[in-house]
C-alpha cells in the first residue's frame, strides 16, 4: 500500500501525535469528542522528512493525496476556493510531535486573492472586513512564504494612517484596507519580481512547504536543542478552514488555561479580543480582557467553552492550553494541548488533580519535567526590579540562579571582601582549581571563556553557586581594575548583576529574592522517593555541600573528590613540598603534614552526613595540577619555598604533559607514589575510627574508591597498598571495622575488563566524564571548538558531556555491568559522572538496573525525581 | 591427590616443557633415549610459583618431595651426601621453559664439605682435584645463594699466586687449593657472620632456593622483558650428580652445536677442554681446542658424541646446542637444546633441513624468529672496527641498523650537509613532525629525550634509518654547537657511530657494511608467501619509501599519511596560509595552491605503487602543528607570511590545545573545514585518473580512508563531502572510475558503533595506536612517565604500544570486526597502526581474520614470515 501523508481530522486522533504532530493529533481528538473544529486535514510529519529526503521537494504523490483531500473539504464545507458564491479560507499551520509554541510558522486567510475579496465584502456585507483578511493575508505569506521583512509592511501601515491622520488600525477603513493590500501587493512586487500569487492551490503549496522549510529555522533548531527535540521528527502541516474573529462584534478570539500556569490555582485563565483575529491578541497592539469578561459579552459561547475545558481537562488528564475564534456569536476550537508552566505551578497542579482524584501519584510524578525543580532550588530577581533592567551581554546559563554584588577579579579579593561582609561577584576570563575557595566566597562568577562544561560551570554547579560563563563580549582590563563589555565600563566595587539562569548579565544591584518551597513540593518529592528504585547520592567534597545535599535528600556521597581538599591552606603547600622533594624522607615529612589535615576534613564529611555512605576518591589529577605555570608564578613560588627558580621551573617542566587527560593521574600516582595512597588510606581509616568513636550508632563502613583503574593487577597492586596501610592502622588502634574497596570505571579497557575487576572491587562507580573523553576521543576541555559544528550538522545533536552517549558510552556501561555482576553478583554499581544529574541518563542507567546515581547537591532533588519517572516507566 | 613438585629424569619427557623446564625435560628425553645423562630430579616450575605465592619460602611438602627423592637418588647411584666412603656431589641449575641463556644461575660441586673433600682426595688418589673442586663450590654459593662479590675470591685466588709467584691457575697444586678454600672461608665468615655451611642437604636447599630467587634477579626480568617471557612462567630446578671434568687428563667439558650458529654451516661445532669444569671454557682463562680435535684425544668419546648429536638433530627436529662432560674417558650429556642462531644460520639451517628432508617447509617456517630478519635488512658495522670500540652511552635502540656520520644540530644542516655530499647524524633534544626531511637526509638520528614509541623512534623506523633515542646522559649545548656525554665533548662536524639495534653510541667513525641477502632468504620468504592468508602492506608516505617496501615484498600501501607531505617545500607555506586565512576567498586560495603538489605526491606514490592497492588518509593531526609554537618562531614566520607577529600570535593561542590528541583532528577538521577534504578528494581522484590514462593495465581504484570517525553520520557527512567532489571531477574529466571509502576504527566508540559504520564503509582499518591509547586511557607521549614502573610492578609487562594487548583493545577490534562483517559481510579489514609489524599482534589478528596488516616497510619482511607462521599455527 502506498504511504498515507494526508488525514482529514475524522481520520485522526489524540494517539497518532508522531504521525500528525501534537495540534492536528489534538484537533482530530476534538473533532471525534463532537467539540466545534472547524474541518480540515493534516499533512504528516512523515510528508516532512520525506520533503527533505527529496531535497527540499514535494513529490507528486503528496501533492495528489493533498489536492484529493482538500476536494473532499471544498465538498465537505460547500465551499470552494476561489469561488466567486462561497470561497473557501484555510489557515496552514506547523504542529510539531512536541510543543515548540511560536517557534514555527502559520499564515491565516489562505485562499484570498483579488475576486474573492470581493465576494467576500459583498457576501459579509463588511468590505472592510474583507480587505483587512487580505492585506493580513499578503503580509503573513510574504513574511512566512518569502521572507519579505514585517517592518516595511509596518511602515506601509504607518503611512497610511499618517495620510489619513488617524492613529488606530481600527479607524482604518475597507477603503484604507484596499489601498494597503494595493500598496503591499506593489512592494512585493518591487522586491520579487513576481506578482502576488492569485490561484489558492498554488498559495497554499507555497505555505505548505513554507512550513516544511520553518523545521528548520534558526529559532526552531535552537528550540530543539535546549528541549532535546530530534530533527528527526519533522513537523506536521494543518489545513483549516478558516473561522472569522475580525468579522464583527458578535466575534472574537482568544487564548485560555484550565488553570494558572504561574501559580497552579484551578481557574480558567486566559485572555480574548473580540473583533480581532487570532494574532492580535498576542501582538499587544490592544489590550486583551480577561477570559471571565466573555461571561458577559457572549455568555452562551463563555459556558460552552468553560463545559469543553472541563471536557478535555479531565480527557487529557492535564491542564490545558486552548485556542479559540468565535464567528458570529459561535464558538470554534482551534487548538489544545498541555499547558506549559512554571516549577510552581507543575507542583501544585499536579498535588491538586490527586487530590481531586483526576489522577495518581504515577502520573502526577510524570507531569513535573525534573529539571523545571531547578527554579525551585536558587535564588531568583525580583520580579518587578528585573522589568526595568537590561542586559549588557548574554552569555551562557552556566550554573542557575541569580546573584548580585561588587566587582572583584581575584579569587583573593573575593575571600577578603566576603569575609569582610561585603556580597561580591567574582569576574574572571577562566578560573581554574586554584580559586575555588573564592568563587565558594562569591554570589555569582561571571567568566569570560569557558563553556557549559568549563572549570567555572561545573564547579559552580556542584556549589549550587550562580555563573554565567563564556561571555566573550567582555574586554577585560585587570591592570586598571575594570572591563568593557557593548560600550560600558565596570571598575573593581562596582554593581553586577547575574542571572546563571538565562545566562543575562545587567549592570547595577538587582535585588534577589530567596526561592520560596512550597509545601506541594515536600509532598511531591515524597511521592517521588517512594516511588524510585535507584538511590541518589551527591558529589560533594566539603561540609558544607554534604549537609546542603542531604538537605536536598541525598542519600549518601557517591564522589568526594579529595583533590579539592587540597587546595585551600596548609595543605597545598604541603602538596607542593611532597611534589618536588629530592628522598623519600622528604616525601614522607611532607605527607604526614598533611596526613592530620586530610583526616580532619574527612571528619567533617562523615560528621555532616550522619552516618549515610560516603565514597572517597583517591587523588586523581595529575600533580603539575598543583603547580604554577607561568614564570613569574614559578619564581614567587620557589622564592616562598625557599628554592632556584630554575629549580622549581624544571620540577614543572618534569612534570608537562602532552595529553594530561591520558597522563600520569589516578591510580597512576598510586603506582608511582604509594606514600600518597597510604597517606589517604590512613586519613581514610583514621577519620571512621574516630567518627566511630563519637557516633558509635553511625557505624561508618569507609568506601575507598580508586580512580582512573584499567587491569585487575593494577587494581590489585593499589588496594594491596590500601589493605595493608588499613590493616596496619586498625591493628594498632585494636577497632574491628568493616571498610569497601571499588574502583572507577573510567577507561573503555575498564569497561571490558570488569568481570575481571569485580574479583577485587566490591563496588564500581562509572565515571562517565572521562568514559565519554576516551570513548568518544573528545577532549572535553577541546571539544568545545568542534561540537558546535557537530551540532550544526547535525551529527551530535546532543552535547555528550551533558547527556549520556546510550549507544556508545552506554554499552560500555552495559558490558561493565554485565560482567561485573557475572563474577560477584551483590556488586555496587553507581554512576557519578556529570550524567548522574540528567534525566535521561538516569533512566537509561535505571534500565540497566545499576544501584545508585551521584550528582552535585543541587540537582538532587531533580535526580530524586528523574529516577521516580524511570521506575515509573519501566515497570510498563 | 596431592601435586607431584619433583620428578626424576626418567618419569619426565620433552613434552613437559612446561613443568620441568627445557633444561629438565631434555634432561629426561635425553634419559629416555639411553643416553649416559648423570642421574638426577628436577623441581618443578609450579614449585617455583609455590615459593613465590607462599612468600618466597620452599613448604614442607615440596621439601619432604625433594627429600624422598634425594633418597632414591642415593639408592640408585650407591652414593649418600656427606657420606664418609662413596660421598654424593650434585649440581643444582635452573631451567625455564623458554631458554634463557646465562640469565640464571647454576651450582656445581655441591655437597662437599672437610669431610668429604679428604674422602673425594683419598679416593681420587687427586687431592688437587679434591680441593680445586671444593674451593669452586665455594666461589659459586658465596655468588649465588650469598650475594658475595665475586671479585674477592679472584683477589684471593691473585693472592696466593703472587705469595707462590705463579701466574697460572693450573700451577696451583693441592696445598695450594687447600689454601684458598681456607681464606674463602674466612672470607666467607667474615663478610656474613656465619660458618659456611656444612651439611650438604642445607648446602642443597638454599641452593634451590637461590635458582628461584634469581628467577626475579635484574638480568633475568630484563631478559623477559626483551623475550617476551611472562613472569607467571617460573622457573624449574635440576639436581644432578655430579660428573667432573677435571678429574684429570682423561677428563674433560665442552659445548657444542650440530651446526655453525652464525652461517648455518652443517658442521658439528664447538669447543673443549681437557681436566676442567663448565664455566672454565666459558670464562675464557684458557684457550679452549676446536671440537675436532676431540677426535685425535679421546675418540670413543668423540665417536659416541658424533652420534648422539646426530641422534638428537634428528629427533629434535632442530640444530641442537649441548653440554658434555668426559669423565675419565666416559661421555656423559649434561645439556641439549635448539641453538640460538644469527638469521643468517636460522635461514639456510631451514633451507638445508628441508632439502635433507628432515623437516617440511612449514616447519621451516615455524623454525625462524620473524624479528631476526630485522637484522638482515640493515647496514651493520664493520665486525673486526667494532672490536676496538667502546661506547661513549648506551641509549635505546630505537630503530636497527648502523650509522656513521659527522654530526649536525637541526633538521636544515642536515639537509645541506647531506647535499654537499656528507654523511650527518642528526643529534636533537627530540625530534618534531618539521625535523622530517632532515631525518631522512641524516644516516642516523640520535635524540636526547624519548622513548621506543617517540617521534623519532616511529619515524625512523618507518624509514628503515638507524635511530638512537632517550640518551639522557648526552648533555645538549646547542649555542655552543656541541654535546658532553660522560666526560666527552662532541662539536659539530665531529664524526660519531650510532648502533640503532643496541642502543649504542659510539665516538669517532666505524665504517659500516651492507647487510647481506643470501638466495636462502629469498627462497624461505617465498614458502612464507604461499603459506600466509594475510596480505602485507605498508605504511609509507613517498614515492621512495613506497618502492622499498615493495622491494621488501609489500602487497600495497595501507596507510599514506597525508599530513607528512604536508611539511616539505611550498605545502607548508600554503598550508599555513590556509590555516590564517580570515575569508573562505583566502581559504579556497590557499587550498588551490596546495592541491596540485598534493596531486603530484598521490601520482608518484600511485607509479611508485605500479598499480597496487594504496590506501590514503585524510589529513588527521590538529592544524596548530603545522604552526610554530615559540614566540620569536611565530614572530619569524609573521614576517616572512607578512603578518603582525600579535595576529599570528593569536592565531597560534586560538589552535591550543589542552589535549591535542583529544583535540580537533582527523574527520573533525572536515566537518570544520570541507575545505580540506574537497581539496584531498580533488588530489586523489586527478592523480588516479592521471596515473591510469598512462599505465591502463594498472587499473587504480582509488581508496580514500577517513580518520577518527566515531558516529555513522560523521561518516555520512565527510563521506558526502568526498562522494561530491568525486563525482564532479569524473564527470567534469568524462572518465568512469571506480573508488573506495572508509574509515579508521581508532576511537573505542568507532569499534562499538562498527555495525553502523559499515554501512557506508567499504573498508575498515584499525588504528591500533590511537585505538590503544584511548581504550587505555594513555597518552603515548607521556606514558613513558609511569609505564616503566608498571613493568616493574609487573601490572603491564609488555608495551602496548609496542605489543597489541589482546584482552582490551583486541576485544574492540574484535567486537568491530564481527559488527562490521554482519553488515557488510566483503567489508576489508586491515591493521594500520603500529602493530602491524608485531608478530604477536599479527598472529592475533590473523585469528581473527583480517584481510591484511600494514607495517613501516623494514618490518614487511616480518610481517610475511609472521603471517605465514600465525597461518601455520591457526590450521593446526
Amino acid at each position: 500500500m502506498d504511504t498515507k501523508y494526508v488525514y482529514r481530522f475524522i481520520e485522526g486522533d489524540a494517539g497518532m501525535r508522531e504521525l500528525l504532530g501534537g495540534k492536528g493529533a489534538n484537533l482530530a481528538e476534538m473533532s471525534k469528542l463532537g467539540m466545534p473544529v472547524p474541518n480540515g486535514f493534516t499533512i504528516t510529519t512523515e510528508a516532512c522528512n520525506k520533503y527533505y529526503d527529496d531535497g527540499e521537494k514535494i513529490n507528486d504523490e503528496i501533492k495528489a493525496q493533498i489536492f484529493a483531500t482538500l476536494e473532499n473539504l471544498e465538498k465537505e464545507t460547500g465551499k470552494k476556493f476561489g469561488d466567486s458564491e462561497n470561497p473557501l479560507l484555510v489557515s496552514v499551520r506547523s504542529g510539531a510531535r512536541a510543543s515548540m509554541p511560536g517557534m514555527m510558522d502559520t499564515i491565516l486567510n489562505l485562499g484570498i486573492n483579488d475576486t474573492v475579496a470581493e465576494v467576500i465584502a459583498a457576501k459579509t456585507g463588511n468590505p472592510r472586513f474583507a480587505y483587512d483578511s487580505y492585506r493580513r493575508f499578503i503580509q503573513m505569506f510574504a513574511d512566512v512564504v518569502k521572507g519579505l521583512s514585517k517592518k516595511r509592511f509596518e511602515e506601509i501601515i504607518d503611512e497610511v494612517k499618517k495620510e489619513k491622520g488617524v492613529k488606530n488600525d481600527l479607524d482604518l477603513d475597507a477603503e484604507d484596507m484596499k489601498e494597503l493590500v494595493k500598496r503591499f501587493k506593489a512592494f512585493y512586487r518591487e522586491e520579487l519580481g513576481t506578482d502576488f500569487p492569485t490561484d489558492p492551490k498554488d498559495q497554499m503549496m507555497e505555505a505548505i512547504e513554507a512550513v516544511f522549510r520553518s523545521w528548520n529555522n534558526e529559532r526552531a533548531i535552537y528550540y530543539r536543542k535546549q528541549n532535546d527535540i530530534p530533527s528527526s521528527w519533522g513537523t506536521a502541516v494543518n489545513v483549516q478552514m478558516m473561522v472569522f474573529g475580525n468579522m464583527g462584534n458578535d466575534c472574537g478570539t482568544g487564548v485560555a488555561f484550565t488553570r494558572n500556569p504561574a501559580t497552579g490555582e484551578r481557574k480558567l485563565y486566559g485572555e480574548f479580543l473580540m473583533n480581532a483575529q487570532g494574532e492580535d491578541v498576542v501582538a499587544g497592539v490592544r489590550t486583551p480582557n480577561k477570559i471571565d469578561q466573555l461571561k458577559e459579552i457572549a455568555p452562551e459561547a463563555y459556558e460552552q467553552f468553560v463545559k469543553i475545558c472541563d471536557t478535555l481537562e479531565h480527557h487529557y488528564k492535564n491542564m490545558q492550553d486552548m485556542e479559540f475564534t468565535i464567528e458570529n456569536g459561535k464558538l470554534f476550537m482551534l487548538q489544545t494541548r498541555n499547558g506549559k508552566r512554571t516549577a510552581q505551578a507543575a507542583l501544585k497542579i499536579a498535588c491538586d488533580m490527586v487530590d481531586e482524584g483526576m489522577i495518581n501519584t504515577d502520573e502526577a510524578l510524570l507531569m513535573v519535567e525534573p529539571q523545571q525543580l531547578d527554579s525551585l532550588l536558587h535564588p531568583m530577581f525580583d520580579a518587578d526590579a528585573l522589568k526595568e533592567a537590561e542586559a549588557v551581554t548574554t552569555a551562557l546559563p552556566a550554573s542557575p540562579g541569580a546573584a548580585c554584588g561588587q566587582i572583584v577579579f581575584t579569587a583573593e579579593e573575593a575571600i577578603v571582601e566576603a569575609a569582610n561582609g561585603k556580597k561580591v561577584v567574582l569576574v574572571r576570563l577562566e578560573t581554574s582549581p586554584e580559586d575555588i575557595q573564592g568563587m565558594a566566597a562569591a554570589e555569582g562568577i561571571l567568566t569570560v571563556r569557558g563553556g557549559m562544561t568549563s572549570h567555572a560551570a561545573v564547579v559552580a554547579r556542584g556549589m549550587g553557586a550562580c555563573c554565567v560563563s563564556g561571555a566573550g563580549e567582555i574586554e577585560m582590563d585587570e591592570p586598571n581594575g575594570q572591563f568593557t563589555v557593548n560600550g560600558q565600563t565596570f571598575k573593581r566595587g562596582d554593581f553586577i548583576s547575574l542571572d546563571g539562569s538565562t545566562g543575562k548579565v545587567y549592570g547595577g544591584a538587582i535585588p534577589t529574592v530567596p526561592a520560596e518551597i512550597s509545601g506541594d513540593f515536600d509532598r511531591f518529592m515524597k511521592w517521588a522517593d517512594e516511588r524510585r528504585r535507584l538511590k541518589i547520592r551527591t558529589n560533594a567534597d566539603t561540609p558544607r555541600d554534604a549537609a546542603q545535599a542531604v538537605s536536598f535528600g541525598a542519600e549518601g556521597i557517591g564522589l568526594v573528590r579529595t583533590e579539592h581538599m587540597f587546595f585551600d591552606g596548609d595543605k597545598i603547600k604541603s602538596i607542593r613540598e611532597m611534589i618536588v622533594a629530592k628522598t623519600p624522607e622528604q616525601m614522607e615529612a611532607a605527607l604526614a603534614k598533611i596526613e592530620p589535615l586530610q583526616q580532619e576534613d574527612f571528619e567533617g564529611i562523615y560528621e555532616a552526613m550522619e552516618g549515610r555512605p560516603v565514597t572517597i576518591r583517591y587523588l586523581d589529577p595529575p600533580l603539575h595540577e598543583f603547580l604554577p605555570h607561568k614564570a613569574e608564578e614559578v619564581a614567587e613560588l620557589a622564592a616562598e619555598m625557599g628554592m632556584e627558580a630554575d629549580e622549581l621551573q624544571a620540577v614543572v617542566d618534569g612534570l608537562h604533559e602532552v595529553n594530561p587527560m591520558m597522563g600520569h593521574r589516578g591510580s597512576r600516582l598510586a603506582v608511582s607514589n604509594p606514600g600518597i595512597a597510604r597517606m589517604q588510606t590512613e586519613a581514610v581509616i583514621r577519620a571512621a575510627i574516630n567518627v566511630n568513636k563519637k557516633h558509635p550508632e553511625w557505624n561508618i563502613v569507609p568506601e575507598i574508591m580508586l580512580p582512573l583503574i584499567g587491569d585487575l593487577k593494577e587494581l590489585k597492586y593499589v588496594k594491596k597498598i590500601v589493605d595493608d596501610t588499613a590493616k596496619e592502622i586498625l591493628a594498632e588502634e585494636g577497632v574491628d571495622m568493616e571498610y569497601h574497596v571499588g574502583t572507577m570505571i573510567e577507561v573503555p579497557r575498564a569497561a571490558l575488563q570488569a568481570g575481571e575487576l569485580a574479583k577485587e572491587a566490591e563496588f564500581f562507580s562509572f565515571g562517565t566524564n572521562d568514559l565519554t573523553q576516551l570513548t568518544f576521543g573528545f577532549s572535553r576541555d577541546d571539544a568545545g571548538n568542534f561540537l558546535p559544528k557537530y551540532a550544526e550538522a547535525k551529527i551530535y545533536e546532543n552535547d555528550p558531556f551533558a547527556k549520556l552517549d546510550q549507544t556508545g558510552v552506554g554499552e560500555l556501561i552495559k558490558i561493565a555491568a554485565e560482567r561485573g555482576r557475572a563474577t560477584r553478583p551483590d556488586i555496587k554499581l553507581g554512576v557519578c559522572g556529570e550524567h548522574g544529574g540528567d534525566p535521561a541518563s538516569i533512566e537509561f542507567v535505571d534500565g540497566l538496573g545499576l544501584n545508585y546515581v551521584s550528582c552535585s547537591p543541587f540537582r538532587v532533588p531533580i535526580a530524586r525525581l528523574a529516577a521516580a519517572q524511570a521506575a515509573i516507566k519501566h515497570s510498563k
